[in-house]
């Protein structure tokens, strides 16, 4: 289905790799509930969450809006690494287990489909002994905007990304 | 399929629900994003976002997650509107239009179904002038402990919600 | 947001409406599962389901995917009403309550969100009584072609729709 | 989080997993679409769609419906398996690409988690090649009955599962 690029798309062009790393680590909600980038590439990326006691919810433990931001953060990345600008249309998470207020969180979000317009994505929140705290499906629009400029990615690059 | 209760369940105590209102308007994720409980009743909810320069996302507009944030919080208030302890299972979201910085969003809380164990709500976060920013499928897992305590709410309230 | 349409896009072209009324009906999964289209118009839809004895789960009721099938008809006339050509991306099913085998179930979809490429529907499945057996969000990727052609559709009419 | 059961839960017992592989292989619907049972086990399962034209779409490929039934078979399945009777709360199904109406697809259906009440399963449904066609995120609600009777499982086995 996937139509063979033209020319080999090569590798990420390092600058643009660089500056697109700096934004995606400049996150101002991100800040606010003490997410930090782990690591990114090409359709994936992880998160981690420090708890913090203003995340608690009613039952001390983190608040399911904070493991959704952990989560969404993750997605954000996982859609935006190929430069190209994408945009959340559909999330859907599953509350597992509570997640408690002493332990971090890492969530890590990897690409199931991705076509011309539309990608998918699955994000796994998990504690420090690996439970699953929570999951996600989530889905991107991708627009024909690019991050830094369209003239910045090479076009084997934007063809095939 | 709903059984008759035996005896009328009657108003919800006035005691009991001061002091739940002070409980949901206490969130400590709500503070941060700049969130406010305008109402609530059986099965719902209203919240108002008035959004500050913290959580724009990168193309300037209301991020995401504060979209997701503020439908969180009606939905739990409104599955824990009976005083009945209630925890999110799943929340499906759908990203409709972005939300201007300059503009509030409104998100509304309702009950479309409820069981014994399971009860699901409609949350649709709109903007000034109507338009759908956001809306979302959420269901949660109705716990049998109650805030406060269960003997402060009588029985055949319990038995009704 | 919405940009003003240059000419009144008016009414449907009632020849179309009605090629479109057929190829509606005309569903070769519907008739497998006994599924009626009651009726449509611009974004919104009405399926019935009349439950036959192969559509029984172990529990003896209506199967969830016989549920799920019969919001999904609706969701897709629903999305195709405007005669532009769409395809499913994401559907969120919550199952509400059990559907007894000997009770109609009608399922209702509206539109509530509607940008260029992506619109929303919510679809509501209820038995005889007004009980909310299943209901959905489900969002639809809108492609550039049309059913029966582009041709057969006023150019006011593709701008608009 | 999970207890520790008292005693080793051991094997399913074998007369018991016998009837209930015939159970799981009498689906009246599955019949209906043509969905085959392939294997299955604790927690997961695999189904198998031979596609036949009653169940194209109106672009010739296979219905959205179809594959959503397919999914749905493997999560029944997959939640089923330890005996205890479980049912569908949620379920969200992202459709990746069509699937042409000459390729078999395959589901299958894998535990994330799952806690005394609720359980949840990641469901991919992938064509011959390997492209991933849909993927599911459902959830399941386990009830306190079991299949077959719950005298047929051992106590041991009931707690565990």
């Amino acid at each position: 289905m996937t139509p063979t690029p033209l020319s080999d798309p090569g590798e990420m062009p390092a600058e643009a790799q660089a500056e697109l790393d700096q934004l995606f680590r400049a996150g101002g909600m991100g800040d606010l509930l003490g997410l930090r980038l782990l690591d990114w590439g090409s359709g994936h990326s992880r998160f981690l969450l420090e708890p913090s006691p203003e995340i608690a919810n009613i039952a001390r433990s983190v608040h399911g809006g904070a493991l959704y931001a952990l989560a969404d953060s993750a997605f954000e990345v996982a859609c935006n690494s190929y430069g190209r600008i994408c945009v959340a249309l559909d999330v859907t998470v599953h509350h597992a287990s509570a997640a408690p207020l002493d332990e971090p969180v890492t969530a890590e979000a990897v690409e199931v489909s991705r076509s011309a317009r539309i990608a998918s994505y699955r994000i796994t929140a998990t504690g420090a002994g690996g439970d699953v705290r929570a999951w996600c499906l989530a889905t991107a629009y991708r627009t024909s905007r690019w991050h830094l400029g369209a003239d910045r990615w090479p076009q084997a690059w934007r063809d095939a990304h």
